[in-house]
């Protein structure tokens, strides 16, 4: 068996074909495993410039990492929370900032209008929901429009569009929006902290979790091995990386699928296929890190979570390991506004971001780092696929549908959690599960 | 200087800067040349799988035509078209087929306003339009609605959309139609046999003319060399391909844009271009020739070229190379009906189409031959680019702007004939230009 990618989609299967016996060898293109989670360093503290918190129901991750002895530690969010908005701070409590009580009605009301609709879309064949072709004809943006969102309403969506799927609400279509909403279990847990996906984190990093998982399986994962070619024949495929090729009975494809198109397949893949790959494009988003003396902000009361219609920076979380020090605040950072710069650019408009938030001390960092996705080869982009109108009705039946010995995993093709570290985890040992029964 | 791919773009480029005197190297991935002109074979006869006809005002290609002495002839077009409309097959004259009185009104009006909308579509930044926003905000589908096109309107700038970029109305950017229209010349130049686009072919195939282009470079051209890797550094580029390794001052990468995903890029491009490459998809075309004894449909008085809204072969031409015989018909079939259909499914589907507009004698060919650009790896679809909404106000200033020592070609960034193979060889020779002019 043959797994293209290492990152958690990879991995995971690699793992349950190995328990049950199986030889696999895992073809990975980059020279580390992980795929979108990255753990880098600040203040010679772990910083995951990918994939980052993991939450309740996440249950496929978190006994991956429980098996792997990977502890996690709360997300800190002691305090207020702080918007600026329109130019002014305003602390707050919760997931959504205090708003004007006109504001916060409307964004009740887009809430249960949203969830209504996710809930009427069937996760595993969002091209039966019953308005299909309607919701997959408009972006979030024409949605919002059509349901007469409020400018504050709006601009609280298109946060969630960029940090969700890095993209902008007119990037994506809302039968996507809708099931990828329902497939986290609603949006009170895509967006929360208490009880949501940003509940825990890792506090050695996320990475750790697919460097152990490698490090099990040792000599049959190759690094540097970008997969060119895959040839199927009578007995299975053959499949050619720059380590050069490999029989196997079987292969799984663990990238996404924006990246399909980067292989070469022989015969030739349904053209379907060729039409999904370039049609289920990734989105795109940046990280940025300030790492303290201390976590400051704490002392003034203040959680360290913050939303911001100012930007670049627009989302922060406090990921500091304790009172004392160093403190660390993660931002996420608008690709569109932050990529193009230059690196000292980056650092001067990220610093500025959280003064504006902070006070500033945020000036003075002693370390700062930032990570842009849209740069990454193999991503390409990021955090996940940004799936335009069109798409889901047109090409989704093929998204995870295997061709002969080849079967496809990666976050995108997940149920629950698509696009999460959990979802990576569950398709890979859904793609495992396919493989094994044939075998 | 490193040339990717040998199209007509870079076998244009290649030319032009051989000679000037300048050393080049022409990667190609394929095991031939001529990129999405490839010319197979009928009954003996040449049949033009990809790129076939020629027209006035495509003056760079038919240059260099005859320049390489590729002689061109006339498409047959003596005697009456069929349209078959809702099951009924009627003769007609010239491009727009007899429909009722209103018909004709509506598609009057329908072309008035297309072609106004073109005007006043500035070619080299389209996103400059004074509609721009609003015109890459909707798709052709979405702007025929808004027009309130009739049905039969809808049906023939539908047969249009499938035939000039290989997807229905709602996959292209109502922006990019009208820009391309205009780039053609106008809706006569891009429809029309008479003066139009398709008013000239060439009689051994348009392939050659890449062949003969590449003979002439010799050495220079290397087949089976997919480039992996450009590194850009101080001196120029590492281009790093299936053949070895090539250093240079630039390099012109002439491949759809949709492909450069398929290219790492180290230092990374500016993310802008990884999702540029992810926003830019081919559309997907099929082509279906068949041949028999003689042109019998001459002999009734037809000239071979149709309409049809039965599917799954839409267009026909006759391409036989004289009265006598063979005579050849050719088809252009909708890739979405055709290509998931077994090879015998396709021909008997094909037949019957070319039976329903000429009679039963097409169900007894002497050959048959069809093509999928869909299962191209290197196009990868067909005929170029169907640009969805979105990006040519987001990407489009970047489609060819030069990332430090590295240029971009191909037909989807020519000005003028966007998409044919005069795009294509004016794109390679711009692209020379800008090199040469560096040098």
């Amino acid at each position: 068996m043959v797994i293209v990618g290492a990152g958690f989609a990879g991995l995971a299967a690699a793992r349950d074909l190995t328990q049950q016996g199986h030889d696999v060898l895992v073809l990975e293109g980059r020279d580390r495993v992980g795929g979108r989670s990255l753990t880098g360093s600040v203040a010679g503290l772990p910083a995951d410039m990918g994939g980052t918190f993991v939450g309740p129901t996440q249950d496929a991750v978190l006994a991956l990492a429980a098996e792997l002895q990977v502890p996690t530690i709360p997300t800190y969010h002691d305090g207020k929370n702080v918007i600026l908005w329109r130019g002014g701070a305003r602390p707050y409590s919760g997931t959504i900032p205090r708003l004007s009580l006109a504001g916060l009605l409307d964004i009740a009301r887009l809430r249960w209008q949203f969830e209504r609709l996710a809930r009427s879309v069937p996760i595993a064949a969002p091209w039966d929901a019953q308005r299909a072709r309607d919701l997959d004809g408009v972006s979030l943006q024409e949605w919002l429009r059509s349901v007469r969102a409020s400018a504050s309403s709006h601009n609280l969506m298109a946060i969630m569009s960029r940090v969700t799927w890095g993209c902008e609400p007119d990037g994506v279509s809302m039968l996507h929006a809708a099931r990828y909403v329902r497939a986290a279990g609603g949006l009170d847990r895509l967006l929360d902290v208490d009880n949501g996906a940003q509940q825990n984190r890792f506090a050695g990093g996320t990475q750790q979790i697919a460097e152990l998982a490698a490090a099990e399986l040792g000599a049959r994962v190759v690094l540097d091995a970008p997969v060119r070619r895959i040839e199927r024949h009578g007995a299975g495929v053959t499949v050619t990386s720059d380590q050069g090729a490999a029989e196997a009975g079987f292969v799984i494809v663990a990238i996404p699928p924006a990246h399909r198109v980067a292989i070469e397949f022989n015969p030739p893949l349904p053209p379907e296929y060729q039409e999904l790959a370039q049609h289920w494009p990734q989105g795109r988003l940046s990280k940025a890190y300030a790492a303290y003396k201390t976590p400051f902000w704490r002392a003034n009361g203040f959680s360290g979570q913050t939303l911001s219609d100012r930007g670049p920076v627009f989302i922060t979380f406090d990921v500091s390991p304790n009172d004392d020090g160093p403190g660390v605040l993660m931002g996420f950072a608008d690709a569109r506004a932050f990529d193009s710069l230059p690196p000292e650019r980056r650092r001067h408009e990220a610093l500025h971001c959280f003064a504006s938030l902070f006070g500033d001390e945020a000036l003075e960092p002693v370390d700062y780092i930032d990570y842009r996705w849209g740069t990454d080869q193999f991503a390409p982009g990021g955090p996940t696929a940004a799936v335009p109108p069109g798409s889901w009705t047109r090409y989704g039946p093929l998204l995870r549908k295997p061709v002969g010995p080849i079967h496809w995993a990666g976050t995108e093709t997940a149920d629950e959690w698509t696009g999460y570290l959990d979802g990576a985890v569950r398709s890979g040992q859904r793609a495992a599960a396919e493989v094994s029964a044939l075998l």
